[in-house]
């Protein structure tokens, strides 16, 4: 049955992403790396960047092969494989989104001396490498274990609903290792990078005065570091485990609909679509390319952008008219879930960008000094949730009753309107590949920047380097604005999943456990445990805030004694210590990240257990249920607060230095802001991104634990 | 049935309540009014504060009888009857506080001429009528329309199941119209008194390096008329409505094991124990007396809250015992609330007073700057919710668990269950008048501590107003706490009412209807109103905290204004315009409450009707029930961040000035961080509360439209 030719296309697309990616980093790596002064910088942000990095895996590392011993032991020796291949697997995707970054950031540099064309076609590129390696990873990763699983491992006959259901349930240890490193990568990638940024901007540029990415600044090589380890191989990670986990998901609730119909389609689906999406996104990637050099590039990343919708659209088509059963409403909420990507982009854009109301009115705040600019940046990122919920709550509704209405018989509704979100997920995520290169793209320029700036190169040079920087803000804002739509998006779907893992521990039919199976708000057992879910995500986000609090004090105390006990820094006769500041944000993260890493796999475990001792199974799954759900609710709407607040204080001081405000006491009041912002949108915000899926994945895992 | 003399103690108690606030109104006034200097400033403030509260009330009576005719006409005449009263004395409790508030301050100030024992009588029980009017108020308010409904304007006969259930049914629109009047006067109260206060601490303190109070601060009028209308008016019309709520509440629950019991004494309980409680409280407030002058006031506070706390666990013994059919777990769930109340004082007490990690945090994160103090702030605000919500949830689970002990059959322990969280909320809510006489001291010493400032009392006056000005500060924080643990507490008991109401509407009985119907967050229409309810708060919080930067700004131009165009202002040789912030003040609250004042009734209503015609009336419900529920959890965290956090960057910067510091930078990082928490703590926190609860008798009165 899954000797289709048509499936042939998923592991054909896996590997020529991977190819495509080498070709790629090929490409990028024969390019001239510039002047020796170039190279120096270059190099030390390239040895910053790889020997946190080996540091930090090498915690993830440890942590990983606890967990997955203990799952082995506790659960399934099959599961703690997947997990362990999960887990490595994220890091390999972080591993090679870095690489490649902290290797293209010169070359484009480089490539900034000559045209902005050739500046714009080396990061991107650059950020393509990111973008397709971790689709094509990930993409790899589900079905080798998803056909490997199925056809050898597992005890049922190949073929049957029993082996796909268990090689799917079995996999989604996958899904978890990678949460699991992702969650660690993103939490102490988001820490380092932004101790590094706050005491960099803090003392260097309002109290010293002197400019962004200047070389007398002892963090600023820490704060270049950060931009890839947070970035790149942080981001990287992340949405590495969002594809996996909605993919393996998705596909679990494709099971159900296959065990009705007896069409395999139904849980392949999810992987067609996923090939054809990384297609969609490669020819995308090579359409980037400026028609002149005076036109702007965000153009003409919006180009490639629209390039790999249409494409994405008409292959989504084809996969629903092959796959399944030619229902087109499926096609209908890949659809709407395309237009929720473009919509949750406009949102973000209104609330980050510096031409519309929000922006402005912060930046007005700040007139009256940091204590205004804060409470205007707080209470547009408080307001921005509403309008993403609304769009979120109409695409999830509007999927879901699509799906129900071709539903065979009443009790089977529920399983259809749970494909139509996946479906809407599906389409959200198809256009992946090219929204990550976009987003890795982001630190590529901002390190070309600093390394233009750091070895004075010519002023037509750094406004090449700084358009592409200011693009790369803007589109780094809407990568995390995607990223959060489609994890609130991916939510119902793993919800199903968890519940029909359940339905399958308790040997009930699907369609029987979801006639009688309710997650009851009204138990006060239920209610509580909602409570402490929600409540989770705010002990998460202050772990993760305090984390760089603190790590960026000591950071300010190392660049203030640099500066007074060495003058000779800022007068640029002596070269400042970069090294100590590295290692400040090394260690501040590597430490920082582990308890708010390990405290969302313990509670709901927890949680489980207490309320299956005390309570019963029933109560134990329900508690379970609301605690996700309702995590979930509480982390996606602290995200979009973070992450679009972040943003909008951000821009406010770039609004105010573009109207030339710059050593203000207004642009003094905006940095307070942006700086407040920093962690808030890279380290707590795209942490909850993860957080969320990870607690989905682990309640799956886990979900045996909680049943007597 | 309701004949049982031991009922006469609840009008009884009522009318002493009344006459003692009376007498002790009587005392105060009494008392000489100091020198013709601090008599000026004292009637600025009341003149100021009088003015604003007969606007603010001019509007909420707009609000309120449009919308009271709407239920009437819509609902049912005697449900907007009920609103109409509810809305009236929730706004006598305020003005019944704030009257003698605004005659206190003047009096203490003059007191504390003479003795600390003196000036700590005549503020506290200032605080007191405020505190004992509010219970006494709200109690023969919900006894008397019960009385009055149930006897005599019901269509059923007196005397029967019918006859309660329409009357409590029917009165929940007089919580309804509390809450919707508290919720305008929290609002309008909070925005005033924080635009006020950021104003004159950002330019008079930090800029202008003056001292609080400092009669050139042009503010400082606005600021000390603020902490009348904000924390007496505002608080005094919050805690009304609490009381007023969860006693309806509670009598509803009763009103279903009366229904299988046939004791009357189950729905009359929360009345005796409101009745019971308001008689400890002026046992404990007239114990309040220093027993010599040296004495930490705090200590007096405290044994006469102690005195309280015995007396009322006496008493609800006693009505346990009487009237639960001597059901003695129904007793310790009250000694779990008064528990509760305690253990939510001390985790308060630990996150916001000086001695504690984290105000030392916030502290030490201020060396580096505004920007790691807030970030500190925010950590440390979002940390408080873990060990609130373990205290919460364990109380709730506890108490209902307790409840369930004693059910007469498995089908009746949800509503035993529901009932034991009830009683735990009545013993939370029994030492509420001797809470909010603490709460509404604080705003009295507070006056009084800028009148003597303004008026150049002699040191050793100053250093009395003081110390009793740090100890307001101390319990208005504590007030809060306990205020949210109490609305968290009794949120339980309002959803359950809210189901009975439903059960009643569709004619079923409640034991059927608990066993049938669920609120089931499975159901992704049910998740989407859940997350829309999470999502209001945020929106709510954004458009409280927004109104306070916006006139705070206002304020900050006009001081900045008058000290630029009046040079004479600051050299002391000219009198600052106090009446143009008072204005700017007063016009930034009454147009800024609007809006947050009127959504949270427009968009649960909405959202039933819309999912009533759209997915019908089971899911109208559930979706309705989910709404409330998971914003009810949204608010309580939120509430938590915001007071919580609050309170501790305004202890880290008393901490700063307590070591010496002021003028330091570190100070003025501290002050940004104060300014922060400023609408955190007494704009959007406070107003939460209101929130929360609002949700709660909103969508009991309008359950009627969501049902087919």
């Amino acid at each position: 049955m899954l000797d289709d030719p048509l499936y042939y296309t998923i592991p054909i697309a896996g590997i020529i992403g991977l190819l495509f990616a080498g070709f790629l980093t090929w490409w990028i790596l024969k390019k001239d790396t510039g002047t020796p002064e170039m190279k120096a910088i270059s190099d030390a942000i390239r040895e910053g960047a790889m020997a946190y990095l080996a540091r930090q895996y090498k915690t993830i590392a440890i942590f990983s092969v606890i967990l997955g011993v203990l799952i082995a032991v506790g659960i399934n020796w099959l599961t703690g494989l997947a997990f362990l291949l999960g887990a490595f697997f994220s890091a390999l995707s972080g591993y090679i989104g870095m690489y490649v970054s902290v290797n293209a950031n010169i070359r484009t540099a480089s490539a900034a001396r000559r045209s902005m064309n050739e500046a714009l076609s080396t990061s991107f590129r650059g950020g393509a490498v990111s973008g397709i390696a971790v689709v094509a990873l990930s993409l790899l990763g589900v079905a080798s274990i998803f056909y490997i699983y199925s056809g050898y491992l597992v005890d049922a006959a190949p073929g049957t609903y029993e082996a796909y259901s268990d090689a799917l349930f079995l996999g989604v240890g996958y899904a978890f290792g990678a949460s699991f490193a992702a969650l660690f990568a993103q939490l102490g990638g988001g820490i380092y990078t932004k101790a590094a940024d706050v005491g960099a901007d803090l003392v260097g540029k309002v109290e010293a005065g002197i400019p962004e990415d200047d070389p007398r600044n002892p963090a600023v090589i820490a704060d270049l570091v950060g931009d890839n380890v947070g970035d790149c191989a942080g981001r990287g990670a992340d949405l590495f485990e969002s594809t996996a986990a909605e993919n393996i998901g998705a596909m679990i609730l494709g099971l159900a609909i296959f065990a009705y119909t007896g069409n395999v389609g139904w849980f392949m689906f999810p992987l067609l679509v996923r090939a054809f999406g990384l297609l969609a996104g490669l020819v995308g990637i090579m359409t980037v390319k400026l028609r002149n050099e005076d036109e702007d590039p965000m153009k003409a990343l919006n180009r490639g952008y629209y390039v790999t919708c249409i494409i994405a659209a008409i292959l989504f088509y084809v996969a629903v008219k092959e796959l399944l059963d030619g229902e087109m409403v499926f096609f209908y909420c890949g659809m709407i879930g395309i237009a929720l990507s473009i919509v949750i982009v406009y949102i973000t854009q209104y609330y980050t960008a510096g031409e519309y109301r929000p922006v402005k009115k912060i930046a007005a705040a700040s007139e009256t000094g940091a204590a205004t600019n804060i409470i205007a940046g707080i209470s547009i990122g408080l307001e921005t949730t509403a309008a993403s919920i609304v769009a979120i709550a109409t695409a999830l509704i509007g999927s879901y009753v699509l799906g129900t209405t071709i539903a065979p018989t009443e009790s089977y509704e529920f399983i259809y309107g749970l494909y139509g979100t996946a479906a809407a997920t599906m389409g959200m995520l198809t256009t992946c590949a090219f929204i990550l290169a976009e987003d890795t793209f982001g630190p590529i320029t901002d390190n070309a920047g600093g390394i233009v700036e750091m070895s004075h190169q010519p002023e037509e040079v750094r406004v090449r380097t700084d358009r592409l920087d200011a693009i790369g803000n803007t589109t780094k804002a809407l990568t995390k604005g995607y990223a959060m739509g489609a994890a609130a998006l991916a939510a119902y779907l793993l919800f199903g999943a968890f519940f029909e893992k359940v339905a399958n521990l308790q040997g009930m039919e699907i369609v029987d456990f979801y006639q009688n199976f309710h997650v009851d708000l009204m138990q006060p057992a239920v209610f509580v445990a909602a409570m402490v879910g929600a409540m989770l995500v705010y002990l998460f986000s202050s772990l993760a805030i305090s984390a760089v609090g603190k790590a960026a004090q000591n950071m300010i105390s190392e660049v203030r004694r640099q500066f007074k006990e060495r003058p000779g820094i800022l007068a640029g006769t002596e070269k400042p210590d970069y090294a100590t500041c590295v290692d400040i944000s090394t260690k501040g993260a590597l430490k920082a990240m582990i308890l708010p890493g390990i405290l969302p796999v313990v509670v709901p475990v927890a949680l489980g257990l207490l309320y299956r001792f005390a309570f019963g199974t029933d109560m134990a799954i329900m508690g379970v249920g609301a605690f996700l759900m309702v995590a979930t609710i509480a982390g996606v709407l602290m995200a979009l607060f973070f992450n679009n607040g972040g943003g909008a204080w951000d821009n406010a001081k770039k609004f105010i230095e573009a109207k030339g405000l710059k050593g203000t006491p207004q642009h003094a009041a905006s940095v307070v802001g942006d700086t407040v912002g920093d962690p808030f949108k890279d380290t707590a915000g795209p942490s909850l991104h993860v957080l969320v899926k990870l607690l989905s994945t682990i309640t799956l895992v886990f979900a045996t634990l909680f049943i007597a």
